[in-house]
């Protein structure tokens, strides 16, 4: 569907709310673009949401493995020195992923483990197990975020969200010239709404692997109200905290069967079929996220179900003739075959997150 | 004192030795670069000791900052990427630094950490909190390593080195031709270098705050012992292994009175003087880091002690007229004032390692 431009979306939300939004085109790269903007417009608190968002994009080759890095940890760099220099007591929230923390075989806490050691105790960063070049690139932002608000007394949220589904929020489902991106491709969309692309397109649902891989995941619109309960409750100067920004565990498999059914009920009969996985990751494992920072802050989550699928599902189907289902297939291997020679391609596509 | 090149360096140890050493001037941060060396010389090991190394170097502000960070993960990813491409079975020797650990209050492992949590168990990589973008980077570096070697099967080791000291080798002492640069300022040298600098100087030994910093020592010459003992003795493919690359703990204070001591044995009267840390670092804690496993692969340990503090201030003497006092003073500073007027200098110079 057609997306009005950034600064036209700002403007209809004047129309109908009253309230302004400004609108800088800049570069998070650029040092001096992000100092003039800070110096504009004096922030309370920056969301900061621009970062190379795919794991695939970054497992591409070695260019975009290395743009992926630089553009995520420069542009991050950047800020926090802009931050320091011009807005110190500035709230950074910072956009992360569940995806840092891997698949450990113990329970994954909001950000810092108590370990006891050898007779000795302390509580230190959660030890990080990321499973491409992207995720990494947010854990290197994490470690750098953790130091500048140690160092430099900045007040730091770092955001380590789920894998995200859903069309759209209560906002742009009001108004169309609110709307924004849906992704649904293997390479920059996520897990379930690449499974209710393919089921409206009428396609099998593709599996990675045994589909047993499980990971947290949430409404877009719990997305944003995380954000906002985020804001409005900030941490002291010094302090850098995580919320595991999820509300639910399921399996791929589980997302997979659940599509199947809700579609079969609105006549839609599809196929879910398992795949080679493109990606090096543990199919069978543990997976206990705690997330329980953001409910105490008053989140109510917008659980997933039939309900939600089939309302995805009939948001898909209105635009069902612009599904472009080349893009529903991974275009990116994980893997290396080791006489040298790069597997390029696989046949066809299901990770869980992007 | 004069350097002689990289190849004249090369061509004297071809005349005193009679084995060649290939020389290539080319850039990490250039992939086409790298491949073409891997290609030319196809190496079996790949000591990788180009990064920047300093640490207030990298604090001085957001564009060194960047610089470190940018060039030390790009530089490693390329060889990464090129290494899978051209050579998978290549061992790649990457010096890390015992600064990734920070100091925290459980005993420092090797790399990795068992850790018994809510009734499950599992070995995961120990966390890192790092004092610099410097130190930073190198935690950067290790995570993109852990995922090549998982993904890949490259086989790692990740030397996560103390500080060094020392003036030289056994073969630069025989032959004045393979001399090298010996670092003694605040910005690249270390803090023994630097006291015995200060001590010949005639000038007070500076130590950054109280002194009880604690950090894993090394003589440069067991640098290269272990370097000689890792190429010799190659991890499996993927396998990433980390070894701890130090043989004595001091503290900063220690190190001082060790130097003063010394000095006065020699007929040279100098202070030692605490000056405010420029660092944020904790000047009191814990510390005791397991370094077994370059012990059990055979390294035989230069321990410090007079009599080698003693040689070391003979060689630095014997270049006193060259002593430079002004890079003896550190230029850089941690801390921000929250005013938002960066200290841009303090006074005078002592932190452990670069």
């Amino acid at each position: 569907w057609a997306i009005p431009s950034f600064s036209e979306r700002a403007r209809h939300w004047q129309r109908i709310k009253g309230t302004t939004i400004g609108t800088y085109a800049a570069d998070l790269t650029d040092y001096d673009d992000v100092v003039a903007v800070l110096r504009e417009f004096r922030p309370d608190a920056v969301i900061h949401f621009a970062e190379q968002p795919s794991a695939p994009f970054s497992m591409l080759n070695v260019a975009t493995a290395r743009e992926t890095q630089v553009n995520n940890v420069v542009g991050t760099l950047n800020l926090i020195w802009a931050m320091r220099e011009n807005c110190p007591d500035c709230h950074l929230v910072k956009l992360g992923t569940m995806g840092e923390y891997g698949t450990p075989n113990i329970d994954i806490e909001e950000g810092f483990i108590t370990v006891n050691h050898k007779g000795r105790s302390d509580t230190l960063p959660y030890p990080k197990q990321p499973g491409s070049f992207y995720h990494l690139s947010k854990v290197h932002d994490s470690h750098n975020l953790i130091f500048a608000a140690k160092i430099w007394g900045l007040r730091v949220t770092d955001l380590n969200q789920g894998v995200v589904y859903g069309v759209q929020t209560e906002e742009m489902s009001a108004s169309k010239l609110l709307r924004t991106s849906f992704h649904y491709d293997a390479t920059f969309g996520t897990v379930l709404n690449r499974f209710c692309a393919q089921a409206v397109a009428g396609i099998p649902l593709t599996v990675y692997g045994e589909g047993h891989q499980t990971r947290g995941f949430l409404n877009i619109k719990d997305t944003i109200q995380c954000i906002d309960l985020t804001v409005k409750n900030p941490p002291q100067p010094g302090e850098f905290r995580v919320f595991n920004q999820f509300t639910e565990q399921f399996s791929v498999l589980e997302l997979a069967n659940l599509v199947k059914g809700t579609a079969a009920e609105k006549g839609i009969k599809v196929k879910v079929e398992s795949i080679p996985n493109p990606r090096t990751e543990m199919e069978r494992h543990h997976y206990n996220a705690v997330h329980t920072r953001l409910l105490d802050l008053g989140l109510k989550p917008h659980r997933l179900s039939d309900t939600l699928v089939a309302s995805m599902l009939q948001e898909i189907m209105e635009a069902k003739a612009e599904i472009d289902e080349e893009v529903l297939l991974p275009k990116v291997n994980w893997r290396v075959d080791r006489t040298g020679m790069v597997e390029a391609e696989v046949a066809a596509a299901g990770g869980a997150d992007r």
